[in-house]
């Protein structure tokens, strides 16, 4: 398997955190989105929405980080990290939604404006990020991890850009239950970081 | 079942459709988002993203709309919209990902800002969306559907705020393949409309 990846990206980090988990190996090709290279036409052909990560497995191309994660689950998890009955499926699938939602749009957008410069309202993705950090809070303050009481791949998509949040200038200290969370993240076998996550 | 609905929520909108679909009976309970009554105190406590569609089944609160997708298609659908092995479901999840991605920051948010006088940028709205719509049309230009051959919650997911961008001010017209997909659409058995799509 070989997956397009960029190291200071927060979405190709799900999946190295996710290959390490499962204890998977795996090659990377390195892409410098940072020079704009997801942007050129062979890369293009790959993934015609032009964002990595994007994995090649079995002779079919796997874009999004949340198609990838679910790709994973299922071919090494078993149930464990995705479960198929609808009831389990649809709780792990909120959380997946709140990752390319309120996470993406506010968390990691804060960080790229910060960080990679990139042109957008610093304060209006602040406030969405801690809007996202505040719903994680309530939730987790009286669940030790997000869906179906055990590690999931809702925790994988949704820890990245929160551990990420303090490059947007989003404090986490306020967040208690949330930086709890990433300490149990931290401490599952496997586990492997990447530059610029809070860790506990 | 009791959906959390609006008449004028694209989202919302997916979960009657596909209810539709499924032939499945369900109660309706309006919310007055226009009037901010999915962030009062008692609507928080059912979603606490503050957002419709919400599901409620059998003693259970789904939010979202993609969960609730899946959740109706594990329950009523077999396979049928919703395959469960590592490639199918990958492939179905990469569109729902531009559903909630590319199509809901753009032609949805398009929308809003015209419809509904949300405070965004209309121009960088719009160019989100005919990316959207650019990366649909090359798709659907060999392939009748999105995922898999055949109708599955990917295209339910995709289908409404293509539907209603031109109320964002984005024409249809240079995508000949949405439109004829959008047909497709349209001529599935159980099919219903709502205010403002785009009939072809």
């Amino acid at each position: 398997m070989k997956l397009y990846d960029r190291e200071l990206s927060g979405n190709a980090y799900k999946i190295r955190l996710f290959f390490a988990l499962l204890n998977q190996k795996y090659e990377t090709v390195s892409v410098n989105s940072a020079a704009g290279e997801q942007r050129q036409p062979w890369f293009l052909k790959i993934n015609p929405r032009g964002q990595i990560p994007v994995l090649e497995a079995e002779g079919r191309t796997i874009w999004d980080s949340t198609a990838i994660l679910v790709y994973l689950a299922r071919r090494f998890g078993g149930e464990k990290w995705l479960p198929l009955d609808a009831e389990g499926l649809a709780e792990v699938m909120q959380w997946l939604a709140m990752a390319q939602n309120e996470i993406l749009y506010g968390l990691a957008r804060a960080r790229a404006i910060v960080l990679f410069s990139r042109k957008a309202d610093l304060a209006e993705a602040q406030a969405g990020g801690h809007n996202a950090l505040k719903i994680l809070e309530q939730h987790l303050q009286q669940h030790d991890w997000l869906a179906l009481g055990r590690p999931t791949i809702a925790d994988i998509a949704c820890y990245p850009y929160v551990a990420l949040a303090e490059q947007g200038k989003i404090p986490l200290d306020p967040y208690p239950a949330v930086l709890s969370w990433m300490k149990r993240i931290q401490s599952l076998p496997g586990f492997v970081g990447m530059p610029g996550l809070r860790m506990m």
